[in-house]
């Protein structure tokens, strides 16, 4: 069962919105078994999507588009859309109602005409009612064949992906059962950690593919297995991440399953143990901050950070001696300990973490190397530090020493 | 003059990882007047991908193809690449020279063999030499047609697309001038906009394109045209931006060519004004102070900010008086405003921004309502605030708040 993901919208191709839209549907109708097989992006234009859907279609089964449904004069996909299945528009009294009832809630102005007009939809189309927007999705049978067509809103069309679409694809197709498993590594490269798993990698049964994800000082290995008996294919992947494991035991740090992600996989221990954390940061800018608070639950171990960009605010905020600073530089061992030691007190959490570095273009009030970074561990009566060279361009030095700050305060976290 | 980009793994087709390579080569490419007909993303699969390439070079003249680079057996662009040109790979001694540089100089562990076989190249193919990696850019011509080969990760794909690959495709192809301007408006919603811009929108010239991107709060209007003289196109967008200006006064912040986002904006006056800025930061946990730390120079503006997650935080760091959230709760007019001035006091900036606030999922420390949000802005003397209900979505909330934030902080600083 194919899937294809269908993107509508000239600031795609323009490069100027990066479309997150299709690793969400892909993510989504991977769940269910439906392997997505191709995603393709064209532009606002009649002709063009004409194409796409025509060449989808003789793809595969599901066609899921998305984007140019609002109520402006660039965007033409319904029409088209009704063009291709030799359709016309009708108005949908439903749509209508939703319409008046969003702008009476959150607008609280005259319903224009092209407002009003985003109830037409092709007469052959069941809606999909869109609660969080005046643009409605549309599912089109064709056959065997499936066409929905959603809004590109992101939170609109993930709302109507899960609640709507989903169920329906469910009814109407039977799906095999994927499972992906990807392991969380930390700390190998990416062909040392192929080399060491390579006679393991060999001895995969034809039912595994695996994958290499790696990305700014982790590896994430993905080991992905379909089949109609959920139960074999759960067997397969577990017997080859047993023998996998204690190949990677120094590298591992958890299942992407559990969690998306280190800072996830932090927040649950820190959570589950009930300690609290407390961040000072430098160079990273509020970046390592913001990896936890973006997720719900950081108030249960987030008690609070400080962002010391300004030397004066080192000795101001964070009671960093001057003469301390002046003895071996605001980026330095001895400036990040205390930084990381003074945050935790301050925030009154069990651990405190702190960066100081150079993040570049240009040597700031340290002479410290662009790329040159200390990160601080401080918990009860103790402090660690290391230092790093993290390359010269500066959102990878950030991303980099956010990376490390994570892995050294899972470390700790692990200790007790 | 038409491009195509093809972005292949398997990672993509999951929606593991965000395709964001497409936007950047797009982009780059729109640059010098190259227009982007379609973006397709294909699975690490031999048919698939030789049916991609096919696909494309019936549709296009230029073909960038990412990703299937690396090291390890379930990368297979090279040798699929080498199959559609009827070629075969050959060791190329430049890239052997490269690899064994980087190894020396980042690695310093064994070469291995998988790392080596990465100087395996098409023998038609002309190397464009990937000093960030091992795995080298390839070059293909096909009469007029052209085929590119680069490797997946961002850094590396985007250094070879800009030094390497657009100067050779302007030495092959005569291309148009292609100029989008893009006009940034907060506070109006889009049919709102449209409709006070109709008149003008219908007497638009054929050769301008008019589009709408709305997004939490702003929308972006992006006019766009094309020709062979530079001179002609500018002319006719200017023409245009002037007559549409007048009529949006009012919700119009500036281009996205002087500044890519409201931040950007903030940053250069700050910078050209010689003030600086502290945040304090509860809902937002970060965010805000990140939107100005991620790009260089914020050291010349930004003091430093605080993240006072937990209530006690806000007593302890930043000084509110615990009578005060008593009295008003620790989502109110008076906490924020206290937070607004005390930090600005606490790091000595001339500004001081505060958020608090309940992004939700659950109600916390206060009783507000998930969404509300109150942020202030602190000057010399001075201090305003605002409440805002910015709905259910916790990172919509964060988001939109961070928003605000900007806006209000945008118009305090006009003031002066």
């Amino acid at each position: 069962m194919l899937a294809e993901i269908i993107t509508i919208g000239d600031e795609l191709l323009i490069g100027q919105v990066i479309d997150t839209n299709s690793a969400f549907i892909a993510q989504t109708l991977n769940k269910i078994g439906a392997s997505v097989y191709q995603i393709t992006s064209v532009q606002d234009e009649r002709t063009h999507i004409l194409q796409a859907l025509k060449d989808a279609e003789s793809r595969v089964d599901i066609i899921i588009i998305t984007g140019g449904l609002g109520p402006t004069k660039d965007d033409i996909t319904k029409k088209t859309i009704a063009e291709y299945f030799n359709d016309t528009l009708v108005r949908d009294a439903g749509v209508t109602k939703n319409i008046e009832t969003l702008w009476k809630k959150y607008v609280r102005q005259t319903l224009l005409q092209m407002n009003k007009d985003q109830a037409l939809v092709p007469s052959k189309a069941m809606v999909l009612m869109n609660e969080l927007g005046t643009a409605p999705g549309m599912w089109l049978d064709k056959g065997k064949k499936t066409f929905v067509s959603l809004p590109g809103v992101p939170f609109e069309m993930k709302k109507l992906l899960v609640n709507k679409v989903i169920p329906k694809l469910k009814e109407k197709y039977k799906f095999p059962f994927i499972l992906h498993t990807t392991l969380l590594t930390y700390g190998l490269g990416e062909s040392t950690l192929a080399k060491r798993i390579e006679a393991w990698e060999d001895a995969l049964p034809e039912t595994i593919k695996l994958a290499y994800m790696p990305k700014l000082g982790s590896v994430r290995l993905r080991l992905t297995s379909k089949g109609f008996s959920e139960q074999e294919v759960r067997q397969n992947i577990e017997t080859q991440v047993e023998k996998v494991l204690p190949l990677i035991k120094d590298a591992f740090v958890g299942f992407e399953d559990e969690a998306k992600s280190l800072e996830e996989l932090i927040a649950n221990r820190l959570t589950a143990l009930g300690k609290t954390l407390a961040i000072a940061e430098s160079c990273t800018g509020g970046d390592l901050a913001e990896q936890f608070t973006r997720n719900a639950g950081a108030s249960a171990y987030f008690n609070g950070g400080v962002v010391t960009y300004a030397t004066a605010s080192k000795v101001r905020v964070l009671g960093v001696p001057e003469h301390v600073i002046k003895k071996y530089s605001v980026v330095s061992a001895e400036v990040v300990e205390t930084m990381a030691k003074n945050v935790r007190e301050l925030f009154d959490a069990d651990y405190g973490v702190a960066t100081t570095g150079n993040a570049g273009p240009l040597k700031g009030d340290s002479n410290a190397e662009v790329g040159t970074v200390f990160i601080a561990i401080a918990s009860k009566g103790n402090v660690v530090s290391q230092s790093f060279m993290l390359g010269a361009a500066r959102k990878r030095v950030i991303k980099k020493a956010v990376n490390k700050a994570l892995e050294m305060l899972e470390k700790e976290i692990l200790k007790n």
